[in-house]
């Protein structure tokens, strides 16, 4: 009998169920959708709108459809639940939400349902940015050591700019706080049974969107007290729990979880990892100076390397945040497959298929038209959410298909603006592999990154690179007595890295390559005036 | 019996024939197409494709149409032909051909019917673009005077950048060109009967495109000489003819074409004028101050003074240029309709109204996108065909309607930054008359305009402006003591600016016209970069 994991996948919209056995095979896989998706309108049961900006979720959600999908793959699997030794869980983030002491999220208490703060901040909750600011000026001013591992700059989507959010704005939900959690931790502790003293936090969660690092824990409480008293008093004194890798275990399910998802009770479950991030373990690349880049509405591009750089402008750089005793360098780009979907609906197209065609048809540079794809603000390397884009070179003889050629160019270019940086600031680029759902559905925007980058790409060809990584992790968890895997690596390396699952390989053309070394020129003084406007 | 005129107005595509009386009424209008059209793909008759940048005419084309188009308005106005008095001609400048020394185009001979040179080129044709590179080299580089009144730069369009392109491309064409000439010069030659020594030329269009001056000529030999000494010689040799303000006559019709035209031989023509300057008697606005602007495809702007100015970029200042005694100044940009059609075309609409609805809703400045308009060149002040266009500012909330009101306010923002300059060159700009298609189909546009501007706009009545213009000068070229006209001022006043003729009013809302101000300051920033690039 085949070991068999359970990954857990949770996207914006829904759960991926994944059961993958410890030769590769995909066993199972089921997606549910959450009930009330991206909760951006209104709470639900009321017409009161949210302010703009806010995007939050339902917790409730979570469960239900976890349940739905567990069930669905185990039955399409046709196996029983013994089978299953272990879980991984990955999950959005930073998605946070505040609970009681017993892990019941203040939004499931009446008192506090028609509280927007309350409820869980998903990842792209943009509420906080005179938190963040006001923690940005500070941690500048006092020159704090962890803002080097983030390219000096604390992000708007983070857990502590959230969390000070909420005290500044909803004392009374902030005071109710017992426990402020990230969303992925947070389901693991429900699977193991909601103890207070077993609540595991995740390493890579903490690392890339808490400040934390191994060495130095989270910033100093100096820090905090100078932002905002209550802030301190909540980081002292309501974040139980202990710190753990992805991989290691956080406990076994319990009885009720167990009864509920169809899983054995006992069962062991992984710490969780970020979505993105697993997609490291899930595309089989262990290895370090391979760049991971899941692509879709955004893009996240994971690096693994054996030293630390401080890189300015690299967001995250997390030591054993994506694997253990390896530097994890996190990047990204903030609008991807939403700026290309912004762009057709622009363009009143259904789909980019016939475009495509023509687009590759053309010159590199399509005739002139040069674009910045910061239509959702610039991640990686300016980290500022409110710059904005831009199409210029523009002429009457230019069409849609120049336009979408220059959009797939300038991600390509943000991408290579990235990699040159990480080159620079002495981090090895070797090898790119693609995941996520954009890869498959486009393989002329592949073929741009190839040609822009001067490298090829691998297009992993499995759609699931972040459930698979959460199967991995679960796998792992299970122990090695009861794998046989020694390693994350060797886990990762048999169940989504081997022949079954080889690569397509998308090369550059060296014609077309050249000549994007002077587009990207003139791609970065475009950046640099739109910077300074 | 009220004096009746016929105007004759060649447009890009066709030729329309409008018969106003001295009251002002319209008593016959016919348009009728060139059967070739722009010929922009080959030469009629031929499979051979014509070089890019290139665009020709027929000439045979222009009579056709206005034979056609005068007989229609005729049989219309149900009047005799001695009725009309007066013929005005207005053309497309600078549209310029060679021909025989008895008027025959080259291009009617067997021998050059093949040549693409021997094709009357018109205004668009873009050809001679090293011609015009290496003729404003060598007069900066001598330091000419005329330049000065162009803005320091000969176009790309005029003519004698055209005449040396064929010179240099096509040297047997150019030895068989005993007379080069502006197709409005050409077609009023025609009407009075092509006799060699009763070749009369517009001061308006040879002031305008071919840098002569009441006051010096032509630039001197000695500046050809440096250019081509072929120029120089055919400058000297071949522009047979004496010079005459539009309004006085150039002879009377000839027996043959009064016959196929439908008029009585002898009656008076006037000497050509430029399309867009007739426009300027066309809708009445005959006072020094008023700005008319006649926007269709592209946009022309034509202002008359008092006095004589140096502008940095004003591209033409030519004294009795437009209107006796005045000192005619013509702005002009490149893409107005031209890019509203292709920005139309790129989102994919029929049409722009449901779009407009939508657009002028939006505050000022279309939250946050800006647009330079750039599509098709930069007229003035630039002068710069190889300018292109951009759309900055753009986040993944932005849709068709923001780059709708982006374009309409760059659009309205370029002609700000003429009328800034020349208001700072010390020429006065008090009034706003618009005139052409596009303020007839496209109020929102007009209303963006005057708030941009910050003045109310008139627009014109009459979808006819030049038209008009050209019936105007008919009716002057017949003389006060038929006309009882002592003015072209007192002719326009009567014919097309009356009481019958009111102009609608648009008045700029105060509270948009505010925030057009640091708008504009953006829309200038972006114009450096785009010039830097």
């Amino acid at each position: 009998m085949t070991a068999i994991a359970l990954g857990l996948d949770f996207g914006t919209e829904s759960v991926r169920a994944i059961l993958v056995d410890a030769t590769g095979r995909q066993r199972g896989l089921a997606a549910v959708d959450f009930k009330h998706g991206q909760i951006t309108e209104s709470l639900p049961g009321s017409s009161a709108r949210l302010p703009p900006k806010f995007a939050l979720q339902s917790p409730a959600d979570w469960i239900d459809a976890a349940i739905a999908a567990t069930r669905a793959a185990i039955k399409q699997a046709g196996i029983v639940s013994r089978e299953i030794v272990g879980v991984g869980v990955d999950f959005t983030s930073c998605t946070m939400l505040p609970t009681t002491i017993e892990g019941t999220p203040l939004c499931e208490l009446p008192k506090f349902a028609d509280q927007p703060m309350a409820w869980p901040k998903l990842w792209k909750h943009h509420g906080a940015i005179s938190q963040t600011e006001r923690m940005n000026l500070i941690a500048r001013d006092r020159n704090e050591s962890f803002l080097k591992r983030y390219g000096g700059t604390i992000g708007l989507e983070w857990f502590f700019p959230k969390m000070l959010e909420t005290i500044q704005c909803a004392p009374q939900v902030a005071g109710a706080a017992a426990v402020w959690i990230e969303a992925g931790d947070w389901f693991v502790w429900q699977l193991v049974g909601c103890d207070a003293a077993a609540l595991t936090r995740s390493t890579c969660q903490a690392g890339y969107k808490a400040m934390w690092s191994a060495t130095e824990g989270y910033p100093l409480s100096a820090y905090f007290e100078a932002v905002d008293s209550k802030l301190a008093e909540a980081i002292a004194h309501r974040l139980p729990g202990v710190m753990r890798s992805p991989g290691q275990s956080a406990g076994g399910v319990c009885a009720a979880m167990a009864e509920r998802m169809g899983l054995a009770p006992g069962t062991p479950v992984s710490t969780a990892i970020i979505d993105a991030h697993s997609a490291v373990p899930g595309v089989g690349a262990a290895d370090p100076g391979t760049m991971v880049m899941v692509m879709g509405t955004s893009s996240c591009h994971m690096l693994n390397a054996t030293q630390f750089a401080d890189v300015p402008g690299v967001a995250g750089v997390v030591e054993g945040g994506i694997l253990p005793d390896l530097f994890g360098y996190e990047t990204g780009q903030a609008a991807v497959g939403d700026a290309f979907a912004w762009l057709r609906n622009l363009l009143g197209l259904d789909s980019f298929d016939k475009l495509a065609e023509a687009a590759m048809k053309l010159p590199p540079g399509a005739d002139g038209v040069l674009c910045m794809d910061w239509m959702n603000g610039c991640r990686t390397p300016l980290m500022d959410g409110a710059l904005r884009g831009a199409f210029t070179g523009l002429s009457l003889d230019h069409g849609p298909e120049h336009l979408y050629l220059a959009l797939m160019e300038a991600s390509a270019m943000g991408l290579r603006w990235i990699v040159e940086l990480l080159r620079d600031g002495g981090v090895p680029v070797d090898r790119f592999v693609a995941t996520g759902g954009l890869p498959h559905h486009n393989h002329a925007f592949v073929e741009v990154y190839a040609d822009v980058l001067g490298r090829p790409i691998e297009i992993h060809p499995s759609t699931q690179g972040p459930a698979v990584g959460a199967a991995v992790l679960g796998m792992c968890a299970a122990g090695s007595d009861v794998t046989g895997f020694a390693s994350i690596t060797e886990a990762a390396a048999a169940m989504a890295g081997g022949d079954a699952v080889a690569s397509a390989i998308v090369h550059p053309r060296p014609e077309r390559s050249d000549a994007y070394d002077s587009i990207y020129d003139q791609y970065r003084k475009l950046a640099d005036h739109l910077r300074s406007t």
